[in-house]
């Protein structure tokens, strides 16, 4: 069989022949729209607010999201900067839904960072101008979009908005109480985007590069995939802060901006795929399959 | 940390205040529901159309779906029967995507099944009476819900339904033309719901028990998830039809059916999700979020 099979599902090669679709369909692909992009349509991810996770299989890059939840994201540098993830092991692999890492055994001093913080799994809208909302419906939110590219649900009537549980965003697992994430117990979507969470827990950033060393772990066996013996655990060698390390040990990521016209345009493109693989094109698309490219700057 | 960190979240546990909700709703968690489950709730997978896929790792199970593509399900079944796939390869694992496998060499011949197949993309919209809606909006399609616990989409307008493209289920793999999808090359979702798919490739099935050995599978480096070495290829050893093997040998897998009150309370509890857990109940499911239990009937 030839390789070609399926591939076109993720192209969107440009068709000679349109189906009416929305006006700001558009017969480019996502990659003849990103292959225009320029210097200023992409935002350089702040060293300060980059994890490096440290696995024996490679490097997790995770983006943080201070501008969402202050609070957790300030408590988890500061146990990155203590070194408290250090040796400590990934825990959990679920098929379908997260990997989760922390102490398991409850030995770690949390060293000054509180056991509690506010539920930050919602803010108050903020101004409108940065939000580019996608057209179609969604099933969980009134709206939803990108806000300096990042996924997010919005509640007009109620005044609010929030990260949205899509593949690969980093949350803070809690136990019952709300305030009960304290930022050291971490997890990350490895599954379809499990979006009844939203609002329920604190989401503080996303991964944007070796998501994969944490989706192809073995799954665990013990209820809600918990490994069942601490041999499985998957050691975690370090995580840190990247303005840490010295300015050639750091790799510099940048993520499309999503207040640009650019972006409407690959928004669009990944809306309306006309290839000519398509024979139904979709002309729809939804937040959690809305990809925001990430690169790295060289 | 404690174990029950996001546990809660999995399973929703009754409440005793239950916000305002759709008249439907209930405090019942779904394994509530699941408990009181009779026999006659359950539909006994066919072997006739169950296929046995043997790894190193293990076997994956399949259900096919004859109602749905029922040359494509004719063609996949001879395949098998002739052992077209034993001692093939699954070449390609694209993250957050599909796994695929097939004849990346095109040195086998397909023994007498027809390289082309008509397009099972969609059928007719068939009698309602079966279909269990879901009372949310979709992203994708006018209407969704279950017909014999499959999910599906729906288009009252166009009189089509159409198999969705939920984590776990079955493709056949084609290239440019709609009809050069054979059967000969299958892949399998391991990523958020990539629902732009629907209507533009025929399902065929879905996986019933072993997806964590596809989905843990390394991820390929070439293009589009294609392992860039024959060498990292993963062997299958066998693809079998159930019905085939002496009956000590198979398991007989059960799905809960979708044509009965309790799979309506069943959906409502995975809607409804009023857990002590849950600040913001949800109360909205969508097609890929929504469960179908399977078990092994003993």
């Amino acid at each position: 069989m030839k390789p070609s099979m399926l591939l076109l599902a993720m192209l969107g090669v440009a068709s000679t022949s349109l189906p009416a679709a929305s006006p700001s369909a558009s017969s480019a692909s996502p990659s003849d729209v990103l292959a225009r992009s320029g210097a200023s349509d992409w935002r350089l991810v702040d060293p300060e607010n980059t994890l490096y996770m440290q696995l024996k299989s490679g490097r997790v890059v995770m983006e943080l999201a201070p501008a969402f939840a202050p609070i957790h994201v300030a408590a988890i540098k500061k146990l990155v900067r203590q070194h408290y993830f250090d040796g400590l092991n990934v825990v959990r692999a679920q098929d379908n839904y997260v990997v989760q890492w922390g102490d398991e055994e409850n030995k770690r001093s949390l060293g000054g960072v509180p056991p509690t913080a506010p539920p930050e799994f919602l803010r108050s809208l903020q101004g409108s101008a940065s939000f580019r909302p996608l057209q179609d419906a969604d099933v969980y939110a009134a709206q939803v979009g990108f806000i300096d590219s990042w996924p997010v649900g919005r509640d007009p009537a109620k005044g609010q908005e929030w990260l949205t549980h899509c593949y690969g965003m980093l949350g803070v697992g809690r136990d019952t109480k709300p305030d009960s994430g304290s930022g050291a117990e971490l997890y990350v979507v490895i599954g379809h985007s499990p979006r009844h969470l939203d609002r329920n827990v604190a989401l503080v950033g996303r991964v944007l590069s070796g998501i994969e060393l944490l989706s192809t772990l073995p799954r665990g066996t013990a209820d809600l995939g918990f490994y069942a013996k601490p041999e499985q655990y998957m050691p975690i060698q370090s995580i840190t802060v990247a303005s840490d390390l010295p300015v050639n040990q750091r790799v510099a990521f940048e993520v499309l901006r999503s207040d640009t016209p650019l972006f409407s345009d690959y928004l669009n493109a990944q809306r309306s795929r006309h290839a000519d693989w398509f024979v139904e094109p979709t002309d729809r698309l939804e937040i959690c399959n809305a990809k925001v490219p990430v690169r790295i700057r060289h």
